[in-house]
């Protein structure tokens, strides 16, 4: 099984050497992951940035699932990048697996960005724009896209020390793929 | 031809009206809007956010074209449930369409939000997380799914001094999509 492995983690200082310790992980549990293209690209290249985008896709096209890194990134939520690539496999009828190191959910969340009221029922944010409130970690579309095309989100109970480097809920998405290529 | 009309619309308080109007400008084209259901689900029902996923996904399933608002919602990019949809649309091999009201770069905007500085020939934001700087209004998957699925993101010169309500933008995407079934 050739997983995709989504996320941030891309744009970390040592994005290199931490897609290589995921690519290690997912060999440890008999799985291949594929890990973003961004930095093997030739930056002497025009157009980088499609380079880039090209590699991605045809990645995703020759993986059978995903493991998306969730975790919030640059504000209260999901990084959107890796939220397009989730919408991606989850239309191709990839498997969708995904983790994020923030256990708490979305609303609580974005109380850490903006102040959030209650108004005519439901949550507002200081511009007035509805937070969602449905006990879930992100936007709906990602959570149920993980319910319904692979399985239920990853988080520990507690945040770990390094939200960035801590593998251990990534590695428990690899274990879940690597049961369902046992169970075939 | 049917649109699916994504975006964080869902989450303005007159979310319903702003609805409705996008609809009735896809109409004055010639075209179909679908807006999400969001606002149309019993909310006595069990699960709300699961029904609400499924009558999106089945309205993206059923609609030929998505215009993603890809507007900067809650930080500084798009809302992650758009990104997953536009990547979802994508993937169907459906005609890929989007807008955003603030016509800055990405790297620009995140200046925005935290402190953004040079290292090792990129741009990092406070948390030593690069910044992209590829002069694109977005992170790259959703501004070339655009290019490669569609057409390139439309913007407005400057931004229009009510982001979320200005719908000039928009209707240059209904345009692009009739368009298309025009030429056909």
């Amino acid at each position: 099984m050739k997983i995709y492995l989504a996320g941030p983690d891309v744009f970390l200082p040592d994005a290199v050497e931490i897609g290589k310790r995921k690519v290690a992980i997912c060999a440890a549990h008999g799985v291949s992951g594929l890990y973003p293209l961004d930095n093997a690209i030739d930056v002497s290249a025009g157009e980088v940035s499609l380079d880039i985008f090209k590699g991605n896709q045809a990645m995703m096209d020759a993986a059978d699932a995903i493991i998306a890194n969730l975790t919030p990134f640059r504000g209260p939520g999901a990084d959107a990048g890796t939220a397009y690539e989730l919408g991606y496999m989850a239309a191709r009828g990839k498997l969708c697996l995904g983790y994020s190191n923030d256990p708490t959910i979305y609303a609580e969340r974005v109380r850490r960005f903006t102040e959030v009221s209650s108004q005519d029922g439901h949550l507002v944010d200081a511009e007035k724009l509805t937070v969602e409130d449905f006990g879930l970690s992100d936007n709906l579309m990602l959570m149920h896209a993980l319910d319904l095309h692979g399985c239920r989100l990853v988080t520990p109970r507690q945040a770990p020390a390094d939200i960035w480097h801590d593998l251990t809920a990534f590695e428990a998405c690899v274990r879940l793929a690597a049961e369902r290529v046992a169970s075939r």
